[in-house]
């Protein structure tokens, strides 16, 4: 609605579409911008005022963030370009044709394209990649006074200013000042009187995923970003650390489900490439669960005769698949948050195993019942009720144990998935049942 | 090892301990307390400056900020206590005994006391019951000068200083001011000049997952929450924001993986609890799962002459089930964060029947190869190759679907966990194995 409604004063130039968007956040704005169609968004654009379409232009893709640059006019598109932060300047940069690239970098001053360029330079999925340049550094020997005037000149092109980072005179990280402190504090204190130099930092070498455990662990706003010099070279902002949470949240859950995770959004991925992620795995485990076919074909003479143990098998290999499934599920995130570590091996277990037996138990008991509804031998309801009690317990303890020592090796846990797990206790289930089935029955 | 060192200067008073910690963040001295002996985490905390002891008991569980509190000495644990904020307060006095709860409590100022005991009426899991008092507050007729003196009084007790919330002479919220532009406005600016409107705040019933949502999705620190008439009661900052995404993500892996989500941390959940979240959908799954016997007497017939059909049951439901697994993993996943809508319902199906199509060929090429090495009949390799592919279309079709479907019924598609689709395409790949049996075989 509100789209159409940018759409129709855009054609009709007697409103002023900035009017209809004043109100609104740059999130929203960039909401209505993708639902519009190209020719509209470079009208729109130039209609905002730079600070706000920078900012709407970040919550963008890469590509499009192009396409829009690369379409407005000159005198317009240069200002916007130089106002965006340094993290989406590079995202954007890193996704469009080198030469293209090229050639909007030589829009930039030559100090900040040098950055830009450094930027680029960290590989993906490291802190320096992550981080932007835009924040605010002073000199241990400023003083208060002089930090203000600085922060006056500088600061609408920081992504932050409630804290300003102090270096030495060789740009190595020395500490912090809030905002709050430097207002208080008398206009000729020099820096170094004031600064907190008890600061986590961290190298820009480090995995993105860990630099996002530290800020939040912290309760950090921002976590500054050195080089192997101790030099300040960016700080990451909570806002991006957020996305990298969500980004590897989402990678977990596809890996529970037994693919490898995707690199792209859902819909940017091709049949193609989701083919790749998840034929592996689905390789891995048919040729895994082939042995099923070897457990069976053993014990074909008890099926030939006594077909009806037949019946239970999907039931019982079922049970003992999803009894597992719901511990590795738990476990692996336990896991992945540091709830759970290897040396809680022998608390896991047993606790696992407890709860197994009183799932066990009350599945066998329905087990049996199930037995005697379809009319089968009396003998084979307490086969099937005591297998299950068995394969609820086996389970139990190879979804305990698998995800732990995976971790304690090194190897992310998430590789136990659902389907993993359901494999390896099918085959184990149906020598489970055949025991039994052989004690009891004497087949 | 720093724990050693802290516990050696315990006992030996002439090492000062402060010495060892200062140089640490509350989150590390948070850890090195919950390693302590009770008695010693009570010597430990008088040594600690207040406002950092108050930081540090932040990040520890709110039985033991209890537990520490109530044997600290009165004279300290009273400003203690004052300096907690007071969302972390609140989850304590909740935590403990309501008798416990009113004695902590009278240590309080009366109008701090009255803030606390509304923040404790609003229900679990709203923003209400997420947010801290401990903001600041300014009125639009203040000038830059007068809210500046406000701040140095109440700046230290806040939990962010560099957001001024403006409110009308009622305590409607009005606007924000940044501690920036405080600074950078003419002293006798009068606030209404300065505030910027357009912001975005909650109502304190909305549901904190909710609120979480929009702060991450507005790029903000924090989220003024407002109450029925629009007055400002409180604000959410973006550290509280983490553990609620955290808590979610959790919750959805859990449900996945087939079980009802836990209240508490793995460890804080006893067998017995685990065994509550866990008993339900097993035994769904069970009943559900069923009919698969009644699938395998109904075509005993065909399993009597060929004995070898039944060999690969557990490899051909088990495929069907990992397909599915992997897809609603991925959609669960994509519907969850926003990604995917049920607008797209065709664009998905006919996205993993395409990829199901090539999983299936790959598949069904590798079940005749297992067939051939098993030294079955011919015709029976090309039964299980064909229904290998029937089956992966058909666990692709139904694993598309049904998240979709939930989620346009407003309920949590995650409902639609591994072990749910696994059961739901067990009976149904039975039906498809053994039609395509009788079609090929004529049994």
């Amino acid at each position: 609605m509100l789209q159409d409604h940018v759409r129709l004063s855009l054609k009709d130039s007697s409103h002023d579409v900035y009017d209809i968007l004043a109100s609104l956040q740059p999130y929203d704005i960039s909401e209505v911008v993708k639902g519009l169609e190209h020719e509209e968004q470079i009208k729109l654009l130039p209609l905002i005022p730079i600070p706000l379409a920078a900012e709407t232009l970040e919550y963008l893709e890469p590509e499009l963030q192009y396409h829009i640059l690369q379409h407005l006019p000159i005198s317009f598109s240069t200002p916007l370009f130089k106002q965006m932060s340094s993290d989406t300047v590079v995202d954007m940069l890193l996704a469009i044709h080198p030469l293209q690239a090229e050639r909007l970098l030589d829009l930039l001053p030559l100090d900040y394209r040098k950055k830009i360029n450094q930027l680029m330079t960290y590989p993906e999925d490291t802190a320096g990649s992550l981080m932007t340049v835009d924040f605010i550094s002073a000199r241990t020997y400023w003083s208060c006074e002089q930090t203000l005037q600085h922060i006056r000149k500088v600061g609408h092109e920081a992504e932050l200013v409630s804290y300003i980072y102090v270096t030495d005179t060789r740009g190595i990280l020395v500490g912090v000042v809030s905002l709050k402190e430097l207002i208080f504090a008398s206009p000729d204190t020099h820096l170094e009187n004031i600064v907190t130099e008890e600061i986590v930092s961290v190298p820009a070498e480090m995995e993105q995923e860990e630099a996002a455990i530290i800020l939040s662990r912290y309760d950090l706003i921002a976590l500054p970003v050195i080089n192997h010099e101790r030099r300040l070279v960016g700080i990451i902002t909570v806002d991006d650390v957020f996305d990298v949470i969500q980004e590897e949240a989402t990678e977990d859950f596809q890996k529970l489900g037994g693919s490898q995770p995707l690199e792209d959004a859902y819909f940017k991925t091709s049949s193609f490439q989701l083919f790749g992620k998840r034929i592996i795995w689905l390789l891995v485990l048919f040729i895994g669960g082939a042995y099923t076919s070897n457990v069976l074909s053993h014990y074909q003479d008890a099926v030939n005769k006594v077909v009806a143990l037949s019946f239970f098998i999907p039931l019982l290999i079922g049970t003992g698949g999803n009894t597992g499934s719901q511990i590795v599920s738990t476990l692996v995130r336990a896991l992945g948050v540091g709830e759970v570590a290897f040396k809680d091996v022998f608390r896991v277990i047993r606790k696992e195993l407890l709860t197994g037996l009183l799932l066990g138990f009350s599945l066998g008991i329905v087990a049996y019942i199930r037995a005697l509804l379809l009319h089968v031998e009396l003998n084979i309801g307490y086969v099937v009720a005591l297998s299950a009690l068995v394969i609820v317990l086996w389970a139990s303890l190879v979804a305990a144990f698998l995800p732990l020592l995976l971790h304690r090796l090194k190897i992310d846990p998430a590789v136990v998935s659902g389907p993993l797990i359901s494999t390896l206790v099918d085959g184990t289930g149906l020598i489970i049942y055949f025991t039994t089935a052989q004690l009891i029955l004497h087949v």
